[in-house]
């Protein structure tokens, strides 16, 4: 069966994976990315992860179809460099080509694309988007990314930025974004932006057990405290998931909107907290979505977890 | 030169063209609709009108490509069914075999298509679309209609719903929708939900011309003496077009972020207030639309007017 490396360089993490076509995982290596010790580190490390991948699974360059490599930001595929990330600190905030860098290496076809799209063809090819045509994944983790597949193909839009999700305004004059603006959806649902909310009605709320759970101090509140109160039943941090869980629900009616898919895809760190969020989110959705779409699309949970990246960019050589 | 007839089919009027490959009208029927006569006497004048146009370009069948319909709801484009229209009265709420009807009259091609898709087929391949890949069409009429051209070809999502922008919410707490929900864009910035919005806060300015203009009576208040009053600089009239132009502005940038497109192509009745709309618009637009996007999409106007429709409905014959 063909085998191909899928590597997802992240901003905390980079997952090497060799994976055959049915997307299982034979061999992997994990390690930090330590971006804040530059760029060749990050380059060199990954070589390096990649030959022990393919020494420890006692293959060669020969054995693989070739390498894919999901970016967390903007990249140009066709000439496989990457634009801009905002995360992995200023040397990558201009262009970097990561085709070349790679290819020059290892002499095996190398592909580049953006992460959170990797994510979505990952749960299309292999995992909770199986059996659909066209659906929308979105990852809500510190932030919320997305990725869309149209038809069975990835749509990247003209710029290659399409599916920015996160960054679509559900709440004109919400709470300020890291992008700049205010009341984009990731400023109010995603994990650090549930986790500010908290904090910025907790002073209100003497009595909820977040307070206990944090040991009085607000700097240790977390999704993970919110989610222990929550299990307590503390309304207060009922509160804070259904806060997020309606935003959550209009956004995605939003882009079911716009995009009219079969499925929707959800993943990402936040899925921990699954019902507490998931209720008034779908309550939200099947409220605002139009008629025709309520019982022709549906809710999936993401099935490759941390992985899904690391598959997908693997799975992108396998499959065109 | 091939040439085709297009046909529009809306909630008031009926149009009718002879168009070539250039989207040339070479003759043209219009009429009302008369929906509230039903759905038989809609079909007949319809094919009376395309009779009555090939005659008078003294044309048979035989030199036509085929007949392209637009219908103003839902259809299946492979059955060539309408589905459900909202309003063209309660016999076009149950599936209508559109194609079947007029294949058995004409028998040439006849291809069935939603009208705000024809729109931005038309714009795109002969109007302001021209150019690009991918747009966007948005028409700003009494509703929001709007359309996708991705990478050429017409997206209509996995059921024929995709582009309903209009029903996407930038104020969950807003106005009510015909829709049933609150805050979509079409409640706020459509020709009707800026007259609503102008009768709600009329009675609190009585210095307004809006309402010299309109005879001190709310019922005259139309987005036309609206019109007026701004070009007179009247603050409140100004305000009413700020604050169309403000949540448009966000609901676009939500817009591009999903589908990220080369051009965005605005219509619709609307388009006569142009500059008092789109100044709040683009300004709130610009601020919300990520930097990375800033100067890779671009504003134009809709060039092809009333008859984009059917021409469109034409070309939707002539390109595939």
């Amino acid at each position: 069966m063909p085998k191909a490396i899928g590597v997802d360089l992240g901003g905390t993490k980079i997952n090497v994976l060799l994976i055959d076509e049915k997307g299982n995982i034979l061999a992997r290596d994990k390690r930090p990315t330590d971006a804040e010790k530059g760029k060749d580190q990050v380059i060199d490390k990954i070589k390096e992860m990649i030959l022990n991948v393919l020494e420890e699974s006692k293959l060669g360059l020969g054995d693989i179809e070739g390498i894919g490599i999901g970016f967390p930001g903007i990249v140009d595929r066709e000439r496989s460099v990457s634009i801009y990330a905002p995360n992995l600190g200023e040397e990558w905030k201009e262009e970097v080509p990561i085709g070349e860098i790679f290819s020059n290496f290892f002499d095996i076809p190398i592909e580049l694309e953006n992460d959170v799209n990797l994510i979505a063809w990952a749960e299309w090819l292999v995992g909770a988007g199986r059996g659909t045509r066209t659906m929308i994944s979105v990852a809500i983790g510190t932030g919320i990314g997305s990725g869309i597949i149209l038809d069975g193909k990835i749509w990247r839009g003209s710029h290659g930025i399409a599916g920015e999700f996160g960054h679509t305004t559900v709440l004109p004059d919400g709470p300020l974004c890291g992008c700049g603006n205010r009341g984009c959806i990731e400023a109010i649902a995603s994990g650090s932006g549930i986790e500010r909310y908290a904090k910025s009605i907790l002073p209100q709320h003497p009595e909820s057990l977040i307070w206990k759970i944090s040991n009085g101090d607000l700097n240790k509140v977390t999704v993970k405290t919110i989610l222990e109160a929550a299990e307590k039943n503390d309304s207060l941090a009922l509160h804070i998931f259904n806060y997020a869980g309606y935003y959550l629900g209009i956004a995605l009616a939003n882009y079911v909107h716009i995009i009219d898919p079969e499925r929707i895809v959800i993943g990402g760190g936040v899925a921990n907290v699954r019902e507490y969020i998931a209720r008034p989110m779908r309550e939200e959705f099947y409220k605002r979505v139009l008629n025709y779409m309520k019982e022709r699309v549906s809710f999936a949970w993401a099935e490759l977890g941390e992985d899904a990246g690391g598959i997908g960019a693997g799975l992108m050589i396998l499959y065109k």
